[in-house]
This record gives structure tokens, C-alpha cells and sequence, in this order.
């Protein structure tokens, strides 16, 4: 941006030149003057959603009844995979839809580390989503007294740190696993660089894209990533708890296992033989039947992205990012606002963390009165997220408005905490 | 049934001295001709549903958005789980949803053998649902190379075998699990009986009771059982894949760990801290964030059962199964049906298997060409499932009807096989 103005207008202005505009008309809007910035967390509801969670209720289920499942259900892990995989980097075969992230970093993990049966840890960071590093200690207790969970200091609290990934990975390195996007300050990590570091040491990758996916092109083929995890409720849009998805690069899918193996991932399910034999390919990481209409939401969330295109939505992501730091240099900076996010656009996601000594009664005064939806990561971060499909630059150009009165005028300084928030 | 006839009028006449009749009125019936006998395999969709799900998506996603987590959903699974719990003959304390049956299996048998840690066996039998014995397997192929899956066989593949498991139930055994009521044959094991001889070895005891849930009450806190896990979709009417649940009575609660440890699980999730520490409870056992809209119908779908009342539920279900086997014995078994089902009320649940040597065709055939769906399962099973709430005995008349004219006269014959069935 050469020219830059902190005022309504100039917002407006970049409104009317944005060609994806039109695509916040394509979601619900209940409460036109909310201003939404926590698509990271939970995307809002497409207008296509509803029509099609509509035809699954009452036509798929209500009408087909059982029939149903011949009709498209049972495929539909992969037909959503593979439009999922789109959005990866990944081809169609390499991706399928299932259970949560949490239960899925669980079984990557668990097949990594039978991939790598003479090495005895993995090797994260400290700002790794907390679920990931809980998934991770079950998966080390599980696995044996010899396995260790190696957690590398981030410099700063907000940082990724591949020196000191690098300085901790070696040969008894059976899985490295990050989170690509860091939940809370919107760094991301070079995801070819630290996957060849993992690989140089003659471990395997695994990423955690939840904070990245469906807010920036991915590119897990061409950076080898062996598996991915993530989630479809935020930038994808794919409703509240939507089944997360798995990516295995297509030379592992003959050797990796699922231990926690059910049914969906039998080779012949409806022969209801007593041994298990995995299918192939990655239908093989399905367990139990999946929850088809939480899933068939995710499908109308993904076809909506598909059809602005990714890498237009990033662009616009990082021009908006841009245009949040810009005001937040103008107008917060002056008055004890930190900015928490990388100022490099390759260093960042689509979500920007904005640090203040009160930061959890400001986001709480925001939230609760100003209608200005963000949320707050301890110790002081405020999330601002920001969903290119149907955020504008003037729900930027309010939000920050707001904050700055929020400290401006003091009035966070009688609110009381309460509440709770979720990511 | 001190009369009996096989002519429609009676049908007709139960009908109209049944008292939960009017609940039918209560479910979508798109294709009134229909006639629906998988109501164990997935329940048709109530019509409170359709509502309940409209609200969830427009109000509760597409207005609240997240701060519908604050207004109800993060306690959904504990709220459904206490709803579900009425079901199971348990306090409201015991009973969470989460993830699917096999996952929950999963988690439950590991959390089982921590108990008993010193045990190295985990008992079942060859009836129990294919899935249960994958998920069995890679749970002893985790535990280590000492632990052994032993497989009762039944005497003749449609009953269990008390006598097999008390031979086999020893002081190695941690663990025996079983499928309450049979999938193939809707034999029903006595609860109490069972628990009792896996507890006088110092086993534990969990039931899978998918095919027991919504269609009889359950007595899990009376039979001291330790752990059970269910699905929802099948006589609960709770959707397509809908989450399940895991049951632990409430002495083992603060004692068992689960080892697929997520951020749902975690004490104080909203801190974000790094360590992994259980929250008090049933919570413990949830790993990632739930299926909301998929959840959120399953509530709709137990409040159905709840309004009927399960006693009655069972009541009609008794009288209905010994209708249809009185039909058989009349208008089928002359005619080279064989009933697989129990005919004691208390060893049989809500659906009834009818083999025949061409059963697979004759099923097909019923299916795609009579209007009356069923469901097969090797080697010759045609099973027939009676939800109460639902079926009339004019339907299970029409069905019994078809089945003995697709016989007699020869229909079945030319029919070529192709299709897939799902549970």
C-alpha cells in the first residue's frame, strides 16, 4: 500500500476494489453491525450450508434413510478428502476426512512412530497447541518409558524457532510435529525448510495445519510433508467441531498403521470378518462411522473457498493483515498496544495477535459491548482473525477504532472477568 | 398373544390398542409406502429434529456463532450424556458423548488395562461386532507383545456362550467386553450374569451396547458394570454417524486415565497450558473439540425415547418381536425360513434374523423391488429391525407378507447381486 489513511473512507475505498467482495454476501449475516474477527476459531455459517445441511437432513437422511449410505455416504470421507486436498497441496487419494484433530494427531503419531522403530522421541515446540502436546504425552506413555516428547523454547513466547529445531533434532528422532500456523501469535513456520531439517536427520514430518488451512495455499507434496493434520471449523468454514482430516504422502500409504483400527478402515467392511485388514490408501485412518452431517457441512465450506480460489483468498488475507498493522502502528501503537504478529508476510497467517498489559478486559469490553468479536491467548494477547471470504476492510477499520477507544476513553476499567472463551 | 392370526385386520387391531401408536407421527415419513425395519441400523429422522437442527444451524452457528460455545455447547456432550444416561440405567454423572463406538472402545480398553496392570488377556467372543475385535487387536498390538485378544466361540453362531467365557475369564484376564445385544442374531446377554463373572476373576467388565440402547432399558449401575460405549444412530434416532458414548461408573472415575489425552479433557482448557492434567469426570474421556450439529441431533433424538418412556419402548418391542416370530412360524418357517433370534423375551433384543439359504437375494429383492427394507448379514441372515416408536405391526404383517411371496413365488431367482449394506 503506498498511500495509506487510518479513516473510514479509505477502508471503503479498499473495499470497492476487492474481488472478492461479493463473497461475504454469500454467507449468514444474523447480526449485520457484529464485526467478526474470529474466523480462525470458528468460520461463519455459508448461505450454502444451509441449503445443503437442509437437503442432507431431510432428503439423505429423512427420505433415503439407510439407502443413503450406498448413495454417497460411505465415500463421502473421500469425496471431501480429496476437495480438502486441494487446499493442501496434496492429491485426492492423499487426504480423508475423520474424526477430530486431536484424535487424528494421535494415529499419525502413533504410525509414525511404528515407522521409526529404533528412534525414541519427538521433537515440538512450546507453542504448539496445547491439545497437540496432550495428544503427544498420551502418545509417548503409551509407546513406552524409553519414548520422550523434546519441547523446544520458542526465543520469544511468540516465534518459532528452527535454530533451535534444528540444534535438537538427530538420529534418535522418530517424528518432528509442529503447528504450521501458531495459534497464538500467527507466526508460521517455513514449512519446506523445517520438513528438509526433520528429513536430513532421517526423521518424518508431521504438521498440524489447523491455523493455516483454507487462509493460504499449502504445499505438502511439494514440500514431502510425510502427514498432516487439521481442522475444517475455522477458515474453512465447516461448522462448529467439523471433522478434521489426515494427509499421508502417497509412498507411506502401504506402511503406515492405524492402531486405533475399526471398522471404517476394514478392507471389505460388510464381509464383518474377525481380522483386520487395512484397506488401502487412506481410508485405512477411519475408525468408527463418521458423523455425516457435521461432515457434510464441511463440504459446502470447502466448495465456497474453492470457488473464490486460495490463492486470491491469501492475497487478500495478507493485504488485510497488512492494512491491521498499519492502523495498529497509527492508532494503538502510541497508547501501549504491542504488535505480536511477524511484520513479514511470508512469517504470518491470517490472524493478528496485538498484546496489552489489560488485554483480557479489552478484548472482554470488545466482546461483551462494543461489538467487536475477538478472543484472548494469556498472558496478554488479543486474536484478531481474519476470514477473507467475508471479512471487509472496514470491519478492520472498526475494529481497531474500537479498540483504541476501548483505552482511549478507559473504558475497560470498571469490567469484571467472567467468562470463558474457545478457540 | 392368546389369538393369534396372520391377516392384515389383526395387525390392524394391535395398532390400535398400541399406546405409543401415536408416536410415528412424530418422524419424517417421506415415502409413507415405505416399509422401514433397519431402525437398528439408522433410525429414521424425528421430526423435533428437523427443527432442533434448523435452530442449531441458523440460530446457534449462524447468529451466536462462538459465543454459542460459552451458551451451551462446550457442556454438550455432558449435557447429551446425562440424557443418555436415563437410557442406560445410570447416573447423569456417568455418561459422556463423544467421538464414535470404536474410538470409545479404544479409549476405554486401554484406560481398562492401566487398571489392571498386571493382567495381560482381554476376553470376547466371535459374535461381537467386527469392529470391536479390530480395535481390540491394535489396542493388545499397543499394550505390548504379552497382551492376547481370546475369542469365545459361540456354539452355533447366533448365541453367546456363558459357559465359554466362565472357562476362559481367568486372574490374568484385565478386561472382558462383549456386545450386549448380538449383532448378527439380536441374542442378548444377561448383564448381570456376565459382569458378575468377569468381576469374581478381578476382570473388569465393558459392554458395547449399540444394538441394546433406545430400544430396552439397561441396568448398568445395578450390574455394577465398569464401562460401556454405545452409538446413538441406531434405536436412539440420533443421525448418521452420530457421536457415541462412553459410560464408567462413578467409583472408577478419579482411577482412570485416558491415554488419547486432548484439550478437551484437560482441567482448565482456557489456560493453555502445556501439561497434561485431567478434569474430574467422565470429561477426561472427550480428546478433540465434539461434532456439534451432529451431537446436537442425537439430543433430539434421546428426548424422543424419554418422552415415550424406554419401559414402554421395550413393552412394545416384546410383544412386536414375538409377532413377528409368531408370523414366521407360520407363513415363513413352512416354507424354509429359519429363525436365528432367541425366543425367550429376555435373551432377544429388537431385531429379529430370519436365515434362508437364498437369504441374500431375497433380501435384495425385498429392498429394491417391494418396498420393504432390510438388511443382510453373512452367511444367510436377513435381519429385521423393530423400532417401537415407529413400527406398526401392520408393517411387520406387510413385511413377513412380501418376504413369504418373494419365495413362493419365485421372485428372487433372476436377481443378480451388486450392492453393499451398511450398519
Amino acid at each position: 500500500m503506498n498511500i495509506f489513511r487510518t479513516d473510514r473512507d479509505y477502508a471503503l475505498d479498499l473495499d470497492s476494489q476487492d474481488e472478492l467482495a461479493h463473497f461475504r454476501g454469500r454467507f449468514v449475516f444474523a447480526e449485520p453491525d457484529l464485526i467478526y474477527l474470529l474466523g480462525n476459531s470458528l468460520g461463519r455459517l455459508p448461505e450454502d450450508t444451509v441449503d445443503h445441511l437442509q437437503s442432507v437432513i431431510e432428503e439423505e437422511w429423512g427420505r433415503r434413510l439407510i439407502r443413503s449410505w450406498n448413495d454417497g455416504w460411505f465415500d463421502l470421507p473421500e469425496r471431501v478428502g480429496s476437495k480438502m486436498a486441494s487446499l493442501l497441496g496434496a492429491r485426492a487419494d492423499e487426504v480423508i476426512m475423520a474424526d477430530s484433530t486431536s484424535v487424528n494427531l494421535f494415529k499419525t503419531a502413533m504410525a509414525a512412530l511404528q515407522l521409526r522403530p529404533n528412534r525414541r522421541k519427538i521433537v515440538t515446540d512450546d507453542l504448539n497447541f496445547p491439545s497437540d502436546h496432550y495428544i503427544l504425552q498420551g502418545a509417548c506413555r503409551l509407546a513406552g518409558p524409553a519414548y520422550q516428547l523434546q519441547v523446544v523454547p520458542s526465543p520469544d513466547g511468540l516465534n518459532g524457532s528452527p535454530e533451535g529445531l534444528a540444534e535438537v533434532i538427530d538420529e534418535n528422532t522418530a517424528l518432528v510435529t509442529l503447528s504450521h500456523t501458531l495459534f497464538k501469535s500467527g507466526y508460521v513456520y517455513d514449512m519446506a525448510t523445517i520438513t528438509d531439517l526433520a528429513h536430513r536427520a532421517g526423521a518424518l514430518m508431521l504438521w498440524d495445519v489447523s491455523h493455516s488451512v483454507g487462509a493460504m495455499p499449502l504445499d505438502l507434496d511439494g514440500c514431502e510433508v510425510d502427514l498432516a493434520v487439521g481442522c475444517s471449523y475455522k477458515y474453512v468454514n465447516g461448522g462448529p467441531g467439523g471433522p478434521a482430516f489426515i494427509y499421508a504422502r502417497r509412498d507411506h500409504h502401504d506402511t503406515l498403521s492405524n492402531l486405533v483400527s475399526g471398522w471404517m478402515g476394514q478392507k471389505n467392511p460388510f464381509e464383518f470378518s474377525l481380522g483386520y485388514e487395512p484397506t488401502p490408501g487412506m481410508r485405512r485412518f477411519l475408525t468408527g462411522t463418521p458423523p455425516i452431517l457435521s461432515l457434510a457441512a464441511v463440504e459446502a465450506g470447502i466448495d465456497l473457498i474453492l470457488e473464490a480460489g486460495i490463492d486470491k483468498v491469501r492475497k487478500k488475507s495478507v493485504r488485510q493483515t497488512e492494512y491491521l498493522i498499519a492502523l495498529w502502528e497509527n492508532l494503538l501503537a502510541p497508547i501501549g498496544f504491542r504488535l505480536k504478529t511477524p511484520r513479514q508476510p511470508e512469517r504470518r497467517g491470517s490472524h493478528i495477535t496485538i498484546g496489552h498489559d489489560e488485554g483480557l478486559r479489552i478484548d472482554r469490553y470488545l466482546v461483551e459491548h462494543m461489538q467487536v468479536l475477538t478472543d484472548f491467548r494469556p498472558p496478554d494477547n488479543i486474536r484478531l482473525g481474519i476470514a477473507p471470504l467475508y471479512n471487509s476492510f472496514a470491519d478492520i477499520n472498526t475494529a481497531i477504532t474500537r479498540m483504541r477507544s476501548v483505552v482511549e476513553d478507559g473504558l475497560y476499567l470498571d469490567y469484571k472477568l467472567q467468562t470463558m472463551v474457545v478457540t
